[in-house]
């Protein structure tokens, strides 16, 4: 079997209609897909363009086409349904249950979701952001006392895209402050962090793998060594353990998983909604 | 009418029935709505405990909970479906006509999706992370070589926020440089940029919007008036056009939004997909 092209269709970004689709595929082993977004098809044409590229896939001869798309206009979902492919489109299955429940009837205004109808929204993201990056990795500012969350953990660990992620998608403040020889020759966690005991969250993640994300970043010396590394960790945890702060391994996890492990397990609130 | 509450219930990290509810929501004009999150359901137990929450929030008399979610064993949606609430689930929808096309059976293997079923993406995300943060600001290390984009604006026009998000949803290397009072005084884009022109993207955005930004930074001083707002974005666009450099107002637009746009507009590929 060739390569099937997967399609995904939007009147605004695109990020619903991947999403959802890489959520369903994940579900099977297939995996010779190619990846294809169309978003922003906001009119007539761009809709019947997309629906000639479709078929044009379509008549390559291999697979049909999947097409995942969040097209709120009835009449764009209607030009879609006739591509050479199968289209699965959640405003068709979702929304007449949905308004039905709401007892409304939907108001079909496009570019409504990811749109910035809210500034206040946006200015929370840019603001969680600012605060990531100037506490960054023990940073200049150490705004702890408006924190949501420290992260701690060896260099490495996940602790500054963590951060990063939870700003920009939840509006979430997350400082984050390095573990190193400094922390561990004492046994103890600076004053500085103990201040904060409760805003405190631990990352951790295999000697193995640290070893490996430390040698793209620097090959040698004595930072990946495998004896460093499982020092630090060994330490890191016991660190942790002593203090009694959460921790997860993020081995396994993705940045997204990651994020919300941190928010499940503080129970820190969301400034913001995706 | 009182608050309604709307439930993200997944196996998982819950970002797929967030996407997916907020996407549907917005369509209604209805506002009232608290959202709760309610991940890693990947138990019998917890699953019963999501759905005691949900007829608890039923019983309290509001109107009917809403219930998106995504979760892929057919015996947690059962059960999910006897609460007292509108359940909506994508995984009951579309798993069954998406493995009718690819002729498989779902594997149902919960935490596949965001899973870091690929320790590549995690690297390609956090490599990309680190290249946005060493280029952010016309920063030190300028490996505008190997970047797929190069952001300028002056200052607070968005360039920060959307490289790192560039980076950490789609593993693009993003860099920006800032245009300050030294290019518009001399009305050129520097030479270290114009080796990269093919790779350069404007961000712009409107005075208004601007001061209100800057003022939020620092309210006072010649950063936030009116005047110098104005001149700085003026010169800004001139230069933009000046070099037949692509750019986007993002005064309307959310984070994702202007990502969306970048990679459509410039036709640059997405490195890893979410």
């Amino acid at each position: 079997m060739g390569e099937r092209t997967v399609y995904f269709l939007s009147d605004q970004t695109g990020v619903t209609a991947e999403t959802l689709g890489h959520s369903l595929l994940t579900q099977f082993n297939s995996r010779n897909f190619r990846h294809v977004t169309l978003p922003f098809m906001d009119t007539e044409d761009k809709v019947r363009e997309a629906v000639r590229r479709i078929n044009e896939a379509a008549a390559a001869g291999g697979p049909r086409p999947i097409v995942f798309s969040t097209l709120v206009q009835d009449d764009f979902r209607a030009i879609v349904r006739q591509a050479d492919g199968l289209h699965l489109d959640i405003f068709d299955v979702f929304l007449e249950p949905l308004g039905a429940e709401l007892g409304e009837t939907p108001t079909h205004a496009a570019g409504r979701a990811h749109g910035m109808s809210d500034v206040h929204t946006y200015m929370k993201r840019i603001e969680a952001t600012n605060f990531a990056l100037a506490n960054d990795d023990g940073g200049i500012s150490r705004n702890y006392d408006v924190a949501d969350v420290i992260l701690i953990g060896v260099s490495r660990s996940g602790k500054t895209p963590t951060c990063l992620y939870l700003a920009l998608q939840y509006g979430v403040y997350a400082a984050n402050y390095p573990l190193t020889d400094e922390e561990f020759e004492k046994g103890e966690l600076p004053e500085l962090l103990l201040k904060y005991k409760k805003k405190l969250f631990g990352l951790t993640i295999t000697p193995e793998r640290l070893r490996q994300i430390r040698r793209e970043r620097r090959a040698l010396g004595k930072y990946s060594t495998a004896q460093q590394v499982r020092f630090e960790l060994r330490e890191a945890e016991r660190l942790f353990r002593r203090y009694a702060v959460p921790y997860v391994d993020t081995t396994e996890f993705s940045i997204e998983e990651i994020a919300s492990r941190i928010l499940d397990s503080t129970g820190v609130e969301r400034r913001v909604r995706p």
